[in-house]
């Protein structure tokens, strides 16, 4: 039996930074009725090259931070908080824990013909190989998986570059090995490359499917929920509340062109006291 | 009467991560005789955009974990943490403290012939306006001063990519506002910077002047030193330890290149400890 009002509070969703309101955006779209909060721990950002105790460390502030809101779901926005804290954060979470990195992993399975699937993402992510052990729990052994990090994609996507010069030719350097390879799908392995996923898609060629996995999350997030009983069926409008580590200005600045819509509202929090 | 010994003792650095790598490189060169020990934050990186009650509670730690290592001097090799911690840091050591912006503000005023002063760094020293206000301490009321945020060098510093058209291309749109300014002097206001030294010196031209404030806080080292009788006249093998609040081997593969020799050796350290 589902307590009464339970439906009606947030999904709660933190990220290192403003990568994951890609996600968010994604599943605002998907769940139109649903309450959200979202933690971008920018203070402490990037999390990419810090080590997995760190991450697990900060993934537990973060957790606490989204249990004091009152969420009735966590959703893990961020490839390296996912690979390092998804099960720490599960077992402590209390409620539902979504993760980005196994609904992309999925979805590349599924599109590839060739068996051939490239991963890009952060040097983190990279390193960890969490997509590489993702693919394979979802993949016949003979799959083929080709890993590029491509570190200045993220610094890309927030200083607003996100077609231009520059950085096709940055992408010309970071996707050549990986095409060399001929894969024929390539997963988005960081929720800052949505931004850039034009020009990454154009360098690709027409031929490699590529995989924003922020569409499949939002798909898990409603799974999760519907199978919960925990679906929100108030039509009233759904609210959406922001919160940073770092400067208010800069995450408003910033994360309206993650969100595709502007961030009125958000709140600056001392994430060390959690 | 300076107690025995006491010339022998380390000088302390500390940074928020790898770039002041190059200032303790300036003071190594500087001070050939002199052991060191280094701290870099890189599991609490990077300072730029935190607030200045936080920069001041992280170089307390770092100052505490220095004294603990019993250091004759301590170095803060971090911009944001010079402008936020400097006047807190240089009360409570115990020992004398030198920081990297007023060296570099002042040699800047010392070279500039026209009076038009460029400053580059991360959003968050651009922000501060510290170099603005330091300059303005050194210099008659009517210097002017242009500032430029260039989020991008640091990623590609830590690239590799320290030459080459991509990292050209990026520096040209950086410097073109204040070349158009009509600078003579150019403030690399990130330890990150000294790296690309070289390619912003092309891009900005014969006729703009580099100021890489790490010889000059070097320079200041040594004042210092020979001020106080610190001087280490011992003329064996100096000692340069280590440490890290992150990943080691991350800090030893992208630490040589910032120091421009091997680190064969590095510590982590719980600085939340301290």
């Amino acid at each position: 039996m589902i307590p009464a009002g339970e439906a009606q509070k947030p999904i709660g969703v933190f990220d290192s930074g403003l990568g994951g309101l890609t996600v968010l955006k994604a599943i605002m779209s998907r769940l139109p009725h649903e309450n959200t909060v979202y933690f971008g721990d920018s203070g402490r950002a990037p999390y990419g090259m810090k080590s997995p105790e760190t991450i697990v460390k900060f993934s537990r502030q973060n957790m606490r931070f989204l249990q004091e809101q009152k969420v009735k779901m966590i959703v893990i926005a961020c490839n390296t908080a996912s690979s390092c804290a998804y099960e720490d954060i599960r077992e402590k979470a209390g409620v539902p824990v979504v993760e980005v990195v196994a609904p992309g992993a999925r979805e590349a399975v599924r599109r590839t013909r060739n068996g051939r699937i490239g991963v890009i993402g952060t040097r983190g992510t990279v390193d960890s190989a969490v997509y590489i052990r993702a693919i394979k729990r979802y993949a016949p052994d003979d799959i083929f998986i080709a890993q590029q990090a491509c570190p200045l994609f993220v610094g890309l996507a927030e200083e607003g570059w996100w077609t231009g010069d520059i950085t096709r030719q940055v992408a010309e350097i970071y996707l050549a090995p990986l095409l060399k390879q001929q894969i024929d799908t390539l997963v988005l392995g960081c929720t800052h490359y949505p931004l850039l996923a034009g020009l990454i898609a154009k360098t690709a060629g027409p031929d490699v499917c590529l995989i924003n996995a922020g569409n499949n999350v939002a798909d898990e997030v409603w799974q999760t929920l519907a199978s919960a009983g925990l679906l929100n069926e108030d039509a009233g409008t759904a609210g959406h509340a922001y919160y940073t580590s770092d400067s208010v200005q800069q995450f408003k600045r910033l994360g309206g062109a993650f969100l595709a819509q502007p961030i009125v509202q958000a709140e600056r929090i001392d994430i060390e006291q959690y």
